[in-house]
């Protein structure tokens, strides 16, 4: 049953919006969470709505399987929100009317009027088809009912049919008293909605990678600190890529604070520099930043580390350097990037916009050695960490570790 | 310079070839392993010619950042291997001939003309656009060439152009005394040659996510090696489906082996069961399961572990049961799924093949509790498992592996 009382019952606020002004409606579908169990499908959902409302002045009605949005703000506001937050499969505008097929004609011929204005449809050029579901009893088949509004967007518009391909689709959706008309399903970012999966320390350098694995952590609904070992005096200018890196991300982390953190690393460099053989520098570097990371999370309560490795990048990522670098790391260690090629990470961070702010010119790290290993040996690289009593000077930086977005 | 005398020196078994019968000549072009060190990038490329020849009957010659393949199987054939090679980011089949303006529209005119009848190229409906590009001192430019042979298509066929978005494009390379005719670029895998990384054990279950995951590793150029945990008899038929699995991936590791190992595990589960509070056993399952992958690691000689996880997919993949279960892991774990949604996973298993053997049902797994653990705590986990001597109940487990698939 869907009536005004239920409208009610679910959502007092959404009802009161209603008599205010121009109320636009909006179909919000999510996927994953919809074939969870109960408790946690609805856990879901509503971190899903509160992530939404962090973003848009709206409310919602919750539709079995499905969110029923409703705001005052206009389509463009609308789409641009709903377009980053992580949890949406497909969303559409809606309109609403009774179950009634005059007045389901009325509305469809109302409204497409509007849209041949704008231009989003043109029945000279453009052909078109209708889509009808059903849910309830009705004097009616699905199919009938999509031939019947056919028939009168055809009379009215002079506009062509073609079921099987058409330029433009009238979506009808009856669901008992209630019927809804739209005319596309945008499709959203997948994912889950951020905060619903826990806390990741995400290792961010100022360079194409780090942000856009940081972005793929946030796409499964985990709630993302970011780590920057600024290794200044080797490197320069990281911190503000880094800040502004964290302001694209946070676009995509509605609903979900992103703190950032930054730990005075160019002293740990200074010191493996010199105590350590000049090959095994990046090595070492790595192994800092897992560890510093490691002591971030215990202090934020997080239970991964998320840096952006993908093997054989660069000559220094091998599975070899891999494992000696993450092997006094005690955490799990994601690397969403790991098997993807250098081109689609940069596709990605161009659509985030982390790109062009990842290619200004920092001047690299000058800690990197002339001949990098490129195949550590485990074995060896233990034997260094315990010899340059590597977890005392990592216990000294890490009082450096301060928040640099406040 | 290119001519028949540097052909010759580059690869004599090349000329060979084209004395026998027709021979048939691409571009195989690939990405990141051009950007390498002049000795890793020389690796690479041998890498990748050996995993072609694997596939094909064919020969190459090495042409400054791009590989010429000679061969004289057909061009179906051709594509069929060459489409799953990773390593290859484009390829195109090439007329060649000396660079002479009236050799070129000859060429180009011959060859159009077959693939006119081949259907490929319909100039009563389609319009084209020729591209030149040119390497070395000639007496035209590159834009007066494409002029020309442009000229020429029009004449000879009266075939339409279009510059900015043609329905079929001729690409002529001049490249000193020799030049290039083609038609098409083919997009590869792209990733990087298989067998150039190192191995990894990947863990497959029979599942969906599994052979995804262990096709994500080839992709970056990994040599993979599969361990099969063997429930039974908590679960059945998964053996058969990880062999037909092992097939499928293997289409794409041309040149490298993909082993298959089985451990039974359904003594290890059983004793689980019997120790530990139930609700722990999917845990203390994916533990153990991390643990006989390193053991076999060592075997192998391999540096890392692979899994198909993706946090949230399950109520149990949750951050606090990852870190639980990976604790007692030392080798790295990749888990290059892990920001993927399951329809995004889905949608590969489809493109390789795999998917349609996940889905055979197999009954599931008898051994996961009315009621799993979502949140382990770190802890109580390492006392559980020292508890239960969970490493003696391993080794006596680990004595079980075996390769299936011999």
């Amino acid at each position: 049953m869907f009536s005004m009382e239920k409208m009610l019952n679910d959502n007092i606020n959404a009802f009161k919006l209603t008599m205010i002004g121009d109320l636009m409606k909006y179909f919000v579908r999510y996927g994953e969470i919809g074939i969870k169990s109960r408790k946690i499908r609805s856990k879901f959902e509503k971190k899903l709505m509160e992530n939404i409302k962090a973003g848009l002045d709206c409310e919602f009605i919750n539709d079995n399987g499905r969110i029923i949005l409703l705001t005052q703000e206009d389509d463009n506001t609308v789409r641009e929100v709903l377009d980053r937050v992580f949890g949406i499969v497909s969303y559409s505008q809606i309109y609403e009317t009774v179950t009634d097929k005059d007045k389901i004609a009325h509305l469809v011929n109302t409204t497409l009027s509007d849209l041949i204005g704008q231009g989003k449809f043109n029945p000279e050029t453009q052909t078109f088809a209708v889509k009808c579901r059903r849910v309830g009893e009705h004097d009616f088949s699905s199919q009938e009912m999509a031939g019947y509004v056919g028939s009168v967007v055809i009379e009215q518009f002079d506009a062509k049919v073609n079921l099987s391909n058409p330029d433009f689709r009238i979506y009808i959706e009856v669901r008992e008293d209630k019927t809804y008309v739209y005319f596309d399903k945008i499709k959203g970012l997948g994912g889950m909605p951020v905060g619903c999966q826990g806390k990741v320390i995400c290792l961010i350098s100022g360079g194409i990678d780090s942000p856009v694995a940081a972005f793929q952590m946030l796409k499964r609904g985990c709630s993302v600190i970011l780590l920057h070992c600024d290794n200044a005096p080797y490197g320069r200018g990281t911190v503000e890529k880094v800040l502004k890196h964290a302001e694209k991300l946070r676009r995509y982390s509605l609903g979900e604070e992103i703190k950032v953190y930054s730990i005075k690393y160019g002293k740990y460099l200074e010191y493996v520099q010199k105590q350590a053989p000049p090959r095994m520098t990046c090595v070492l570097c790595k192994s800092g930043m897992y560890q510093s990371a490691e002591r971030l999370a215990k202090k934020e309560k997080a239970t991964a580390i998320v840096d952006g490795s993908s093997i054989g990048q660069v000559a220094s990522q091998t599975l070899d350097n891999i494992n000696a670098s993450r092997y006094h790391c005690n955490l799990p260690i994601f690397s969403p990037l790991i098997s993807l090629d250098k081109l689609e990470i940069e596709d990605i961070a161009k659509k985030i916009g982390t790109y062009e702010i990842s290619i200004i010119p920092d001047g690299g790290c000058a800690a990197v050695p002339k001949y990098p290993e490129t195949h550590a040996d485990l074995k060896l690289t233990k034997n260094i960490i315990e010899k340059i009593n590597q977890k005392e000077i990592l216990n000294e930086v890490s009082d450096s570790i301060q928040r640099i977005d406040i």
